[in-house]
């Protein structure tokens, strides 16, 4: 079993090394008298000692004094975990922490798996499924608005959206087992339209919260934003304007490829995810080919193509590197911006040859807009910030106020939504509701999942007992 | 004033978007009313809260929930600064953190500087500076010797130490000064021996102490090991048969050289620096010597030289390889372990022969041991391990139980010892003891400027001010 409710659990709460502060956690029944027996309290000690108190004591290693250390005690239920629990405040000292951490275990508890604490929590009921995915997310979470996701699914309003969801699905259960009674009697009752009517409400619901998912995994991720155009058209200055300083650079995004950089910035609160697709046009021997690929497979992911072009450059050249961004460019699903760079370079002629150049090569409809700009002395680059922040704050927008941000969820809504589906299917079919109760446990089970509230065969095969036994 | 005794101070105490949780840390007059501006607590609040409480409490950003947290509240003189303060622990987010203390700072707090909460319980006489100094060593030490040291000098052990040495200097003024009073009646006093031996006992105290820094360095920086040999004598896989798995890289050294690898590895409790000087035979170009010239300084500085010789390879070579490893080579200041790598193709004649070779070429005096090892296959990396420990323990054994690991404290060592030497020459000299007071007054000086005990020409003028004035 994954999560195992016994035992006490030690672990870091923080990364040692790092810092001034260091805090080692322990959790489980019987875990203070564990503490008592590492730590040497002033006065007092720590299992006889009520909650939400800070005790000054010293952890020894044999005989040598290993630190002084400040233990917060949390009484079962008003703990994280719900249990009793301890945190040990210690100097950031990499091998005071492993210390402290062996002679925990040397006095009964042991290492907690990752995760397990917030487990614990699970179990006990303090959090459900999702609120304890929302922990990670929160604190991966690098700005305001996925913060707010976070939050919103952390303090339980994600969880009531899908209680509410789950209780449209008993409530159809409820409807097709009234049927069900009188189904022998061949008799047709206007309950079969209030049941259609309902499990259509339903799975709008579950749609939109699934539409909303674009949304959850932009503000998660990063709306994504390809830097486009020919080398040479300033592409990487472009990225380091957007980076500058008072711009915080989130993380490098994980799991990157050597040819496609990706940055994360913030910016007016949203989060962007930047990739720089350099080298889009040479294509001769095959390694090479299979970067351009991942490159193109890139671009297809954005939100946002900033089409970029050196305005000081030949008439030609901008024309192909137009039509090299237009080639790669889904007007169905991305939003274009035309940047035309070296802006301080150019004179107002060539501005017109420009613009009369784009609106003969490409249908002004798909292009959100042109803005001149200089990535290298900064001009226009607040502009463009603005800009895009208007078209992602389109993105991040949700009529929804509760956004799906969790893959595993929205997989679990659309096999939810897919299993309703063949219900309202059978109900249009007229088939007996019985042929239909395995879809429906089916959809139920998917939304349970989410929050784990019904996550065992057992619960479920009491709600549809009565269209099991005896039938 | 790089110390602002003033304000209140605010700043993360771990390091926020690692780990679970995070700490803001808030401290000086007035702060808890800051955090009672910014925190909603459940109930009752901070400033009327006795210390060593956690109150639960929410942090709104303008309208929104930015974080549930814990507070931890401190009282004067009960924290670590000395002041009144608190712990803000939250979610390890750095946009909850940093918003956290975006709204401290909106409420009467300001960022606090490096050091400035250590520096804070300084100037409240919580820590005096060798202390202050020892909580940056406890936290990067990385071992059970270095934790020692640091866990000693955090303690007062050493500061108590140097006090001692203060005393005996106060001592030696006190008797210029009884002599001073006589000097006029030109009479040699029994008094001049006592202050001699004063003078003799004080400078053997200052000059072990010094000693001492040897070891300190060792133990904080790592005892500095060379891999030194040929080219394919195997270095670069005996570092890593060193770094194996079961055994913690501690970081790699700030500041290494492209040319020079240097590696942190705890042995048998010890640390250990291991430098592989990669391409030490190659003189070409002036790039090329810049970094030779790099790796000879580094191979001097070392405490142990592993001279690493191939003995699959042909006699002629081992010859050249051995004396370019003895060529560089101190018997003075260093320890040589002869590695003879690839012992698991090696036949027993040839290991005659190599032994030969050795025995022919090198005064074997200078030899701590000739040990046959493979690198690849781990044979024999236990027993230098073992080795490696055993010569280490020597390096970093001293007699003094306090041992200076601070090059800071070193050099005041030495400039107090400078001093105190003139004072001793002007002693045999039969200089009047007015004459010495000021070399007396520095050596005091350079000893107080460790601890910070005595910093002021104000305090020093007091001691001394029988010697100056109305003589």
């Amino acid at each position: 079993m994954f999560l195992d409710p016994e035992g006490i659990i030690a672990a870091p709460a923080t990364v040692p090394g790092t810092g001034a502060i260091s805090i080692v956690r322990i959790s489980g029944a019987g875990c203070l008298e564990v503490v008592d027996r590492v730590v040497r309290f002033a006065a007092g000690n720590a299992s006889s000692s009520k909650g939400g108190i800070i005790k000054f004591g010293r952890v020894f290693s044999g005989e040598d004094l290993l630190d002084e250390v400040m233990v917060a005690i949390f009484r079962n239920p008003h703990s994280y975990t719900g249990e009793d629990s301890a945190e040990i405040t210690c100097h950031a000292s990499k091998y005071i922490v492993e210390e402290i951490l062996r002679i925990l275990c040397e006095n009964g508890a042991r290492m907690a798996g990752p995760g397990e604490f917030t487990g614990r929590a699970f179990l006990n009921g303090k959090l459900d499924l999702a609120q304890a995915e929302a922990v990670a997310d929160l604190i991966s979470s690098s700005g305001k608005a996925s913060h707010k996701v976070a939050m919103n699914q952390l303090r339980g309003g994600y969880s009531n959206k899908l209680e509410g969801l789950r209780e449209k699905l008993v409530e159809i259960a409820a409807l097709m087992e009234l049927e069900l009674d009188f189904s022998e009697e061949d008799v047709e009752f206007a309950d079969r339209y209030q049941l259609k009517a309902l499990v259509d409400d339903t799975l709008e619901h579950i749609s939109s919260l699934m539409e909303s998912f674009k949304a959850g995994n932009a503000l998660k991720n990063g709306i994504p934003v390809a830097i486009a155009g020919p080398v040479n058209a300033g592409k990487s200055t472009l990225l380091n304007a957007l980076l500058g300083e008072d711009r915080a650079i989130v993380s490098p995004v994980a799991g990157t490829t050597r040819d496609t950089i990706e940055e994360m910035v913030n910016l007016g609160g949203l989060p962007f995810r930047f990739i720089d697709t350099a080298g889009i046009r040479e294509s001769s021997d095959t390694i090479e080919k299979m970067g351009i690929e991942r490159t193109l497979h890139k671009l297809s992911g954005a939100e946002i193509v900033l089409g970029m072009l050196d305005s000081s450059s030949s008439e030609e050249e901008i024309r192909n590197g137009l039509n090299g961004i237009i080639s790669h460019f889904n007007p169905n699903a991305q939003k274009l911006v035309i940047l035309l760079n070296k802006a301080d370079k150019i004179d107002p002629n060539k501005k017109v040859t420009i613009n009369n150049i784009i609106v003969s090569e490409v249908d002004n409809k798909i292009i959100s807009s042109i803005l001149s700009i200089s990535a290298k002395t900064g001009e226009g680059i607040d502009f463009l910030i603005k800009n895009l922040v208007e078209i992602g704050t389109g993105i991040v927008s949700t009529g929804e106020e509760t956004v799906v941000s969790n893959l595993r969820h929205y997989n679990s809504l659309a096999s939810s939504y897919d299993s309703l589906k063949r219900v309202r299917r059978g109900i249009e079919a007229r088939l007996s509701p019985d042929l239909l109760s395995e879809d429906l446990r089916q959809s139920l089970w998917h939304i349970g999942s989410i929050t784990g509230h019904v996550s065992t065969d057992e619960i479920l095969g009491n709600i549809f007992s009565k269209f099991c036994i005896g039938k």
